[in-house]
């Protein structure tokens, strides 16, 4: 098994001072958070320019340029509304050090995205709901059967569909944690590759327990067989669970200094 | 399903200062890490004197009375060698928090400490391995098997067994891990209830890694049902964990303040 793959989440339009960032073409913002959590262990950054429906395509190009110059062909997950955008992205990305992640699909609405991810030969997160939240793991399971197979009609390698149980918020959705991890554990059996905005499942809760919280159900996860998340990876105590957990499960050696690597 | 049970480790002989404390029947020393650990969460306690060979049934006595009279009957793990100190420690157990449990027995020469504890209405901690550690999760079920039948023959109810799968040091035993987990995933998917010396999986580790690594396992172990852990409830970041997956799990209603309970 490889190891745990984290996907940063820092580059997101919903921060004022990224969307101030990406409005004003100022590169100074983004370069700084990209660095942060490629320093604390991401391997992907996600990179969410939000709906950008006027310039998205040229936008999208800025950013990816933008951090693959800076970062060594930094891989990237591109996260918008606009298809077109991501499309764009994908033109100038340069895959030396991973395929394009596109973010995402789902079994409704955004089914087409797989079909932009097998046109473009790249990743796509594969969203298991389609119009709310699936009720149950039969309908779970029923988006993924149909996505899966909507991209290997299409040409798609299995394991470039990353599956998402969607992870929900505890804070009102605490008897469905079980269903969620379940989900994954299934996509494991199946072979699957996974991921998942998991910090969900603590929205709500006080600052300070979100680490805490988000750590517990990021182990749970992995034991069921979870292969990435998107996450803030400067969340410190996250990632150092991260790392015990890819010790446990032998997916990294042990040293002594293996929280520092 | 009922919450985490944690049993708290430090009330051991191997400590110079219990030792010492017990030699001279001194109850200070031993009452206050009661209180640290009880403070800190723990519901049973183990109280371990060591191979007690020459006073070993006086001592057990003192301290099973000791602590129950200062902690308003807190229910013990009475832990030794000497299969008539456990005895005599029932003899004056008081059973309104829960059963006294008796620590431990194997499927090797320590299986009659399964006859002692179907004699006397215990608990019993069944340590899957005979003589040295199990090859594999064939050899630890099978010891799982020949265990509960034999407790179930004296009379026993299976969920007074609590199977223990013997957590492996991952410094040298790195490949195991996931044998060790999946092994108590069995134990779960039969219904029975789990234990174990946790933190062994870290033994050799850095003293800083160790509640990082130990939180890690801890959360997956609940993932695949652990139902309770000997370790050490001072370690802080342990028992946050421990009281996420409760969360995680259901077992325990969220709200803002749980870390706190």
């Amino acid at each position: 098994m490889g190891k745990f793959i984290v996907i940063g989440e820092r580059i997101h339009c919903i921060s004022p001072v990224i969307r101030k960032a990406m409005a004003e073409r100022d590169p100074e913002p983004i370069l700084k958070r990209a660095k942060e959590q490629l320093d604390a262990g991401a391997t992907y950054l996600d990179l969410n320019i939000g709906p950008a429906e006027s310039d998205g395509e040229e936008l999208m190009q800025w950013g990816v340029k933008l951090l693959q110059e800076n970062f060594d062909n930094v891989p990237l997950a591109l996260d918008t509304a606009n298809m077109k955008a991501i499309e764009a992205g994908i033109k100038v990305y340069n895959r030396a050090k991973g395929k394009p992640i596109v973010n995402s699909a789902d079994a409704g609405d955004r089914l087409n995205y797989i079909d932009l991810a097998a046109a473009n030969d790249a990743i796509v997160i594969a969203l298991c709901s389609a119009n709310g939240i699936a009720a149950d793991n039969d309908e779970r399971m029923m988006h993924c059967q149909n996505m899966l197979e909507h991209g290997l009609c299409l040409g798609m390698e299995a394991e470039d569909l990353w599956f998402d149980p969607l992870f929900l918020v505890i804070k009102g959705m605490q008897d469905k944690q079980m269903e969620v991890l379940e989900a994954i554990k299934m996509f494991s059996d199946m072979g699957l590759n996974s991921t998942g905005g998991l910090s969900n499942n603590s929205n709500g809760m006080p600052k300070h327990i979100r680490p805490i919280m988000d750590s517990a159900m990021v182990a749970m996860s992995m034991m069921q067989g979870l292969t990435s998340a998107i996450v803030n990876p400067c969340d410190l105590r996250l990632m150092e669970t991260i790392k015990s957990c890819d010790i446990i499960k032998n997916n990294n050696l042990y040293a002594d200094s293996y929280l520092e690597i």
